[in-house]
């Protein structure tokens, strides 16, 4: 769709800190990181709601896949997985890790990392997200 | 686990608002519900995070089985997933169907209904299950 912002992305239109990606689903860091490493990740067919994605199963999957990345990566405590959706209408699940000093807010949203932070921890995810695929 | 509400729940010594039970899940209503329907899907086996669940994808089309039949039931506008999981350290995701009155917070998670309303609810949820599962 040309007014959505994830559709540009998945189009290569617009960047975005990949930590993900295959042939049907698209993993990148939040540009407004709740916590250090908040992703994202989409379906690259446009669709409003995450429950009505065809490939529901495949889709948690990868999120689970992910995680498990984030996990080696990043050492976070625990991770809160969130779908809202009223932001931007194009499925998207959050991915966020979870530290000490952010645990007790439900679901932190809004925060900022510089851009050489982001590519750092989007490379660290990315790495460990290969490892695992190679397994 | 003995000290565990959930796994109390499974067994049958505490009571629930049940609205899904299947060999491995259990789905019951929010005992504090944060929106009308808001309702906990769990494991039956104790498990800590919802990411460590073996049929973590069985996990999940279980959880959008009861999204569908809360679509019918009530009729929200849409939906939210939320895990968090600090509260009670046995692996539940949250389903908080939306309304024009309730869509604004990311995740609201504390309210109150009565017994009443909590078991109108429930039931009709319960109802759309059954009808689901006889597709």
């Amino acid at each position: 769709m040309e007014n959505c912002i994830f559709c540009q992305i998945v189009a290569g239109k617009s960047p975005c800190y990949k930590v993900y990606e295959d042939d049907l689903f698209l993993g990148f860091l939040d540009i407004h990181p709740g916590t250090p490493g908040h992703t994202l990740v989409i379906p690259k067919k446009h669709c409003q709601w995450v429950y009505d994605v065809p490939e529901f199963d495949k889709y948690w999957l990868v999120v689970l896949k992910i995680t498990k990345a984030i996990q080696k990566a990043l050492n976070p405590i625990f991770v809160t997985y969130l779908t809202y959706g009223l932001q931007v209408p194009h499925a998207h699940i959050h991915i966020l890790p979870r530290s000490e000093k952010n645990q007790s807010e439900v679901a932190p949203l809004q925060g900022f990392l510089e851009k050489e932070k982001m590519e750092e921890i989007a490379n660290k995810i990315y790495k460990e997200v290969k490892k695992y695929d190679q397994v």
